[in-house]
C-alpha cells in the first residue's frame, strides 16, 4: 500500500509521528510537510520526519493526494478549506484533532472541501510536544475514530480508513457529536481534571508527593494553547463531564464529612471496579492486537 | 549497621518489602513476621520477606528489637500499644502509616508506648496490594517522613533515622500535624481525584480513553478499606484540600462557560508550571540521590 505525495500541515509531536510511520512503513513517495517556521521544518526534515519542508501552500498541496492537518483545532477546518482548494480533484484531506463536531461542521459549508474531508482523530499523543518528541510507534494499537458524515463520499472514508490502518491504529468510525461525548470523559475531563491538581498543590508539599500526584498530573505539563482551544472547541460536553465529576466529588466530602466509613469504601469500590473494567478492556484489545496480522 | 531482631506487624505490600529489604541489606539478624492469617505469612515466608512467621504477639515481640507496624491506620496505634507492653524495654517502636496526627495522639496517651515509640511515613507504595507486589527496592530514594513529638527520646528518634534510611529513604523530621495537612495535598487528594474520575466516566467511553485517563484513576484500583481508613483518619485536611480543588474547577468551569480563551491559557499555564517545578523538584533529588553515598 502506498499513498503517493503525502502532505503533512503542522509538522509537531502528531505531524511528526505521521510523517515517521509514514516513511518507516514505506507508505508515501514523498512526505512533504507545511509549516510557518523554517527552522522547526527543517528539524523535522533533519530528524527524518520528512522528505521535504514547504513554507508555501500551492507547493505543498500542489502535487499531494493525502493531505493530514495536524494544526491546532482551532485552525484545522482553514486549514483544511486551503487544502481542498489548491490541492488535486481526488485529494484525501484527513486530520488528527483532538475534536470533531465544530471542525467537521464549519467544513459541511464547504462544498469542496466536504467532498474530500475524512475527519479522523488518532488516540495518541503526549504532554510534550514538539517533533522533536515524535515516534513512528505513537499510533501503534492506538485508536483512530473517524467522524464521516452522511454526505462524505463512501470512497473518502474507506482511503481514510486504509491510511490511519495503515500507521498502526485500530480504526472505529463514529459521529463527530458522539465522538466529542465520549472524548470529553475520557480524555479532556482527565485533561482538566490533573491541571487541577498540580495547580491545587502548593510547591512546598512537592517534596512529600510519590506516585499518585506524579502520575495524576503527567498532562498538566502539555501546552497551555492548544488545550485551550480543544475545551473552547468542545464547551459543552466538557461542562457535562465537569457535572459527572463534580457529583461524584460531593458524594466523597458528604461521606467523608459524615464519617461515614462503609459509605466511603462502597463509593471507593464503585471506582475500583471501574478501574479494572478499564484495564480488563485495554488487555483484552492488547491480546487482539497482538494477534492480528501486521507486517511491521 | 544491624538492628537485630525486627519484628513486621501486616506483612502486606509495605510490611513486606520492609521484610525484603531487611534481609536484601542484611539489616537484621531476624525477621519476623507478625499476622493473623496464617496463608499470607506463609506466603511472605516463601518469597523471602520473613526468616520467620508468627501469629502471637508474645513470641512475636518477645525479643524483637525493632517492630514496624504495617497495619491500615485504624489498627496502628493498639498494634503499637500492644508491642510496646510485650517487648523489651529498649524496643523501637516505628508505623508506615500514611496518616500520622491521630496515631501519634493515640500513642501519646499510653506513656510505655510513647517512650518507645516514633511514628514514620515512609512515602512508597503502589496501588497493587499484599505481599505479592512487595519489593526490596521499594523505598529507595522515597522520603520518610519521621514525626517525634517533643516528648519523644531523642535516642529513639535517632535509631528510626537510621533504620528508614538503612532502607533507602531520605528521612525528614516533621511535627504530624504539617504532616498530615501536606500529604492531604500531595497524596490524599489525587488518590480521592482518581476515584472521582474512574467513577465520572461510563465503561461505555473507555474505548477512547488513553494515557491521561490510565494514568489518572491508576491508583483507584487500591484498596478500599485501607483509603477508607486514610480518608477518615486524616478527615479536616482532606476537606481542606478538597476546597483548594473546588476552587481550581470552579474556575476552569467559569473561565470555559465564558468562553474565556486568554483565562484559560492563563489557568492552566500556572498549572503547567508547578507540575513543571514538581519534575525539576524530583530531578534535583534523583541526581542528589545518585552522587550520595550508598553501599547497596
Amino acid at each position: 500500500m502506498n499513498f503517493g505525495t503525502v502532505a503533512i500541515v503542522g509538522v509537531g509531536l502528531i505531524g511528526g509521528s505521521v510523517g515517521h510511520a509514514l516513511r518507516r512503513r514505506g507508505l508515501a513517495r514523498r512526505v512533504v510537510g507545511l509549516g510557518r517556521d523554517t527552522g522547526r521544518l527543517d528539524l523535522a526534515r533533519r530528524l527524518g520526519a520528512l522528505d521535504a519542508a514547504e513554507t508555501d501552500p500551492r507547493r505543498a498541496f500542489g502535487e499531494a493526494e493525502v493531505v493530514v492537518v495536524c494544526t491546532p483545532v482551532g485552525r484545522i477546518a482553514d486549514d483544511v478549506g486551503q487544502a481542498a482548494r489548491l490541492g488535486p480533484p481526488d485529494l484525501l484531506v484527513t486530520d488528527a484533532g483532538s475534536t470533531k463536531r465544530r471542525i467537521v461542521e464549519r467544513v459541511a459549508a464547504d462544498a469542496r472541501a466536504a467532498a474530500v474531508f475524512v475527519g479522523a482523530h488518532p488516540i495518541a499523543g503526549s504532554e510534550r510536544s514538539g517533533v522533536e518528541h515524535a515516534r513512528a510507534d505513537l499510533f501503534e494499537g492506538s485508536a483512530c475514530v473517524l467522524t464521516p458524515t452522511p454526505r462524505t463520499p463512501e470512497s473518502a472514508t474507506t482511503r481514510a480508513e486504509q491510511f490511519w490502518s495503515a500507521l498502526g491504529c485500530r480504526v472505529v468510525r463514529l459521529d463527530a457529536d458522539a465522538h466529542d461525548r465520549a472524548l470529553a470523559l475520557a480524555s479532556h475531563l482527565p485533561h482538566a481534571l490533573a491541571a487541577a491538581l498540580a495547580g491545587s498543590v502548593p510547591t512546598s508539599a512537592h517534596a512529600l508527593a510519590a506516585g499518585a500526584f506524579r502520575d495524576g498530573t503527567r498532562v498538566a505539563a502539555a501546552d497551555p494553547d492548544l488545550w485551550t482551544q480543544i475545551f473552547l472547541e468542545n464547551q459543552a460536553p466538557v461542562l457535562d463531564a465537569l457535572d459527572r465529576l463534580s457529583k461524584q466529588l460531593d458524594a466523597f466530602r458528604r461521606l467523608l464529612a459524615g464519617g461515614d466509613a462503609e459509605g466511603l469504601s462502597c463509593w471507593w469500590g464503585e471506582a475500583r471496579t471501574r478501574r479494572l473494567a478499564f484495564l480488563e478492556q485495554q488487555a483484552a484489545l492488547a491480546a487482539s492486537e497482538s494477534t492480528s496480522e501486521d507486517p511491521f
